[in-house]
């Protein structure tokens, strides 16, 4: 089985660390890659770079269909653009968010997330009610650091994120904390063992449930919202991603 | 005052009938224009093309930022980037689908929407569940017609719509109708008359919440999900939408 | 266009004042007349004082619907009678807690109120419920004043409002604020300057939205819930409300 | 013990019915007067009629009070102005759609709703929802017949209830079924015995309630929304009504 | 009228305290016979103990029934078994977590609970949410004690819990208190006393409920979930259990 | 990796189908093992056959973590005892509804479940509530068999099963088909072949998610609802289940 991770940003860094988080929980016999696109923006933080993450998202996933990876992860915790994802290829994609939250839910009654900036926290809380989680999610926490800060070695901010975690599980009464970041893929275990719940992080989560999917031989519904695109032209320099007739 | 419209898909047909509906009720001081992008999708019919609209929409929207205009409409009704064009820009933006859902609210306890593919239908359910809607939306329905039907002369499209109107005034038990896509928006007046319900079209709900907005002197809070876009590069052919640096 | 603001309460300074911020923000062409009943409760504090306002604010109504006004709002916080209004008269009605909350909807993602007492807080959340906003609304505060404190000039009771607002930037996570009073009104300005977040009232909202309705041509659907009364006895002091029968 | 029943309608023939329904489920000790106001709408047919039930309501309520009673009930189905009441007395007081509900969530998992008029639909759906109901309800059905039609001997109501109350077992997946009006309460164990599912009656439900109420020692708390009214001038025809000043 | 409560753990001390609270408010004419069974956990202390206690409930349920009481009370606040009670009789069952919640609700707009131990918050959370309560339910608090501390003489634990029933007025913004444990029965008089607020107890308010339902000749509905158990076969030590075919 | 698949009933057929089914998904280095309990109903139909399968299923978790199994699946649709379960033991524990729902939700956009007898409805839209999967479920369908007819070699059930998944494609608007009872797992390819879209299989689902957990390194947080039980004494034949003190 072969999974394609996107990190949806541009940064290299970012994504070789997802690729690695990705990869050490992978079974046996799955291969892990991890792209980027090479357009759009640098980080993902709010949903103007959200908007402009799409087509390098699109692009990477539409390459990694042709190139016959049997399941996608979308690594932002945004999760953007999955239903366009989900509409585009045949394959089972699933985003990090959405992953954790539901995986959490199947060992912890309620969570907390900890993410990085605070004008993720309404992303995040839409997020939760689209999936039918805001009665588990019991609060979204900002660590109130950069998306890339989580990439300069020695910097504070995995220590910051930590100090949230712990706050977390002191104030909220949740059972379990999920990292509300992709770059924060590689601070789990270490975080587990500091406070004794379970800290979460999507990219795992995602892999497994993209795996799961693979091995029941599921992929997206072409019933209702995620059909195939419907063939039409795309004018200007996206004229390239217009969807062509099907059969 | 100046507003905007936006038409996030290419075909000029229809962004010439949005501006004139806008128009149709727009106050006496108040200048509408109507553009729509040079790139993207020529019809918004899922969340493919949803994703594609993006860029050419916040396009326009940049210049008409730029240009001076004192508030926008977003007039596709899958309300597509509607929190990235609230971040990008001081002034106020109202997407299609939540005017009308507003609005009708104010007038009848319940509603249902008549849209055209049925692809669409998930789509508005999870927009009414955004915008805390769910209770009113008696049902969503698809007239089954390609978004483009709409423009084409002679076609059997508005006789469709109008079947469509009268079965969820016959069977869901609402109280208004209101008319799922932008190219519909010239059918209000007659298919009122014809059913006895209010039937309300998003593009002139949207021009008067405009209009309500500009004249309140109210704009997208930039505390929270709307706050500027953070400064950073994006790679590749989007590079140009980088937001710059503030103050 | 004519809009009557009702002022469900029989004090008069209240009347004026909320009708100098209805005028404050109404448009060209629009002429605005406030008033206030003959009968019943100088403030509304409460569903008993609510209760004794219905007669009351349903006869100006009446009168105003046989003086032609185009459009009514009713600027009590608690949006007293909004659904007897609606189905008593063809034209649009709109309540000021409504026009804040569906207003504040479309340029934040979240709010809190800021009230006069305690004893209004569960009608207020009572309201949000009904109106689709419960997900929206982070608070609602009372600021423990009684509502016409506000109107004794040199009170503390604007700088008490004053420092609840802040309270509740600081400590809700809200994007917006709504001043939870018709008494209120004339703090806007003052509050938004000091805080840095929109902080909305909701006489000068209702003014816009009706507005808009006029504009739109639309008045509460008579299918449902807001349809006319059927023509009956009323016994007693009350005999003069009797609903007439129709055509 | 003795319990007012509060028939917010002046139809005397109406007034009796409930007060036999009352009568026949009380226990032993208990003692159920059963009136009407002397004001206001003959019968209460959509939000008009109910705001102008108010006075009179309150009226009784207050008498009641001042006679000693130990609990009152609420009379119809569209349980108005039962906050007001509950601020005004220091008993207990029962609304007859909340009792139904409540009680009929104690007996089975769904419930529909019979009621008389579609204009009631609406207010049934929405009080579900204020009761936390809104999942039990399967839905609320109008056997379209007017409220005193239920009154006039001989008259065919009765036998479109029963075909109402019947289509609901059939269609609706129900558990039990409710009738929407005090002036069925003469037709439940009929209505039981046709269908085989139980058929509960709002009025013989409220007296249960009231009476565990009054055996508890329990009447509304006066903290929160039901505080006592606060001292003030009324104006008018309704100043008898001004909330006194408390101890 | 023959009323059995049903203690569904083992501890004979608090079998007889909930016995007493249930006869303190039995009408005159009620006999309350309190029972627990011979078999399962001495307490209920989270889920693994509420499954084990569920064979010596249905135990004491079934003889209940064929001693001929007219109704029964499940006297666990985790409301144990509800369902299954309901579908093994036909009298009336009620569990004393949703008596005392429906009753809370028919006198106060929101309540807090205070029960035992953090374990049991997320049950209770859960049970709110069945029982349509979770918007009146402002917060459930743990006191941090074992449910048998509350039958050892001289303890602490009803200090403690009235601590925390205090905390819950000072901070929680409800208007009344349920005590979230049967074993806490005798402490509402007090508690009432010393808070100002309400504080209710289930076991009564279900004594008040199950007379209530007896009283209107209503048991559980037979259609749907709580429809009689269909004959089979159980093996092992359970056999005595299998239901027997009916009629 | 060893999974235990417990089917709460006796019915060892149908034990041996759910085996098949588990083991037809699991990945190469998974040995998954089924079992029954030898105490208990013979199906579960209802919450009282419910009650009485936790002994024997507790029973067969208990042996089965003394074993050494890394993860477990409880194999009937009502999922019985997960909390109790998650509580008893480190591994994880995932039950057919929610793995069914949560996996439907990464693929679809909403599902409705076709499963045996009408009176599971109920229970299964419980426990979408509790999954938060209530806006995703279009509908709960009863096929109106018997458990075990599905076991009868010859028996029409899987026709009547297919017909009414057929059913739900062409009236629910559902993007894809969950098959509510264990015993239906062998059916799954068959019918998404017959009707286009996908229908799901708990057992299967709950394979791969159990797997995913034990690759994550994840079992039940002990912080909150599922802590180990508190050790303490059990009375009667369910003695040997008392809870032990811990460390």
């Amino acid at each position: 089985m072969k999974i394609l991770v996107i990190n949806p940003n541009t940064t290299r860094s970012m994504t070789e660390k997802i690729g690695a988080a990705a990869r050490a929980v992978a079974a046996a016999g799955t291969i892990v890659d991890a792209v980027n696109p090479s357009q759009g923006p640098a980080s993902i933080e709010g949903p103007y770079d959200e908007a402009f993450c799409l087509p390098g998202l699109l692009e990477c996933l539409l390459q990694g269909a042709g190139a016959g990876y049997d399941g996608f992860v979308v690594a932002c915790f945004d999760d953007p653009g999955l239903a366009a994802c989900r509409s585009a290829v045949a394959a089972p994609v699933v985003g990090i968010c959405e992953a954790a939250m539901h995986v959490a839910s199947l060992i912890a009654g309620s969570f907390s997330v900890v993410t990085t900036l605070p004008r993720a926290v309404p992303v995040i809380e839409e997020l939760a009610l689209r999936y039918g989680m805001e009665r588990r999610l019991r609060r979204v926490r900002a660590a109130d650091i950069p998306v890339l800060a989580l990439e300069e070695p020695g910097s504070a901010a995995a220590a910051t994120v930590q100090a949230e975690v712990e706050r977390a599980v002191r104030e909220d009464g949740c059972d379990a904390v999920i990292l509300g970041c992709a770059g924060m893929a590689d601070l789990t275990t270490r975080l587990t063992a500091a406070t004794g719940v379970p800290v979460l992080d999507g990219v795992a989560a995602a892999i497994k449930l993209v795996e799961g999917l693979v091995g029941l031989g599921l992929g997206s519904s072409k019933v209702g919202g995620y059909a195939w695109p419907i063939a039409k032209a795309y004018a200007g320099t996206l004229a390239g991603f217009a969807p062509a007739p099907r059969g």
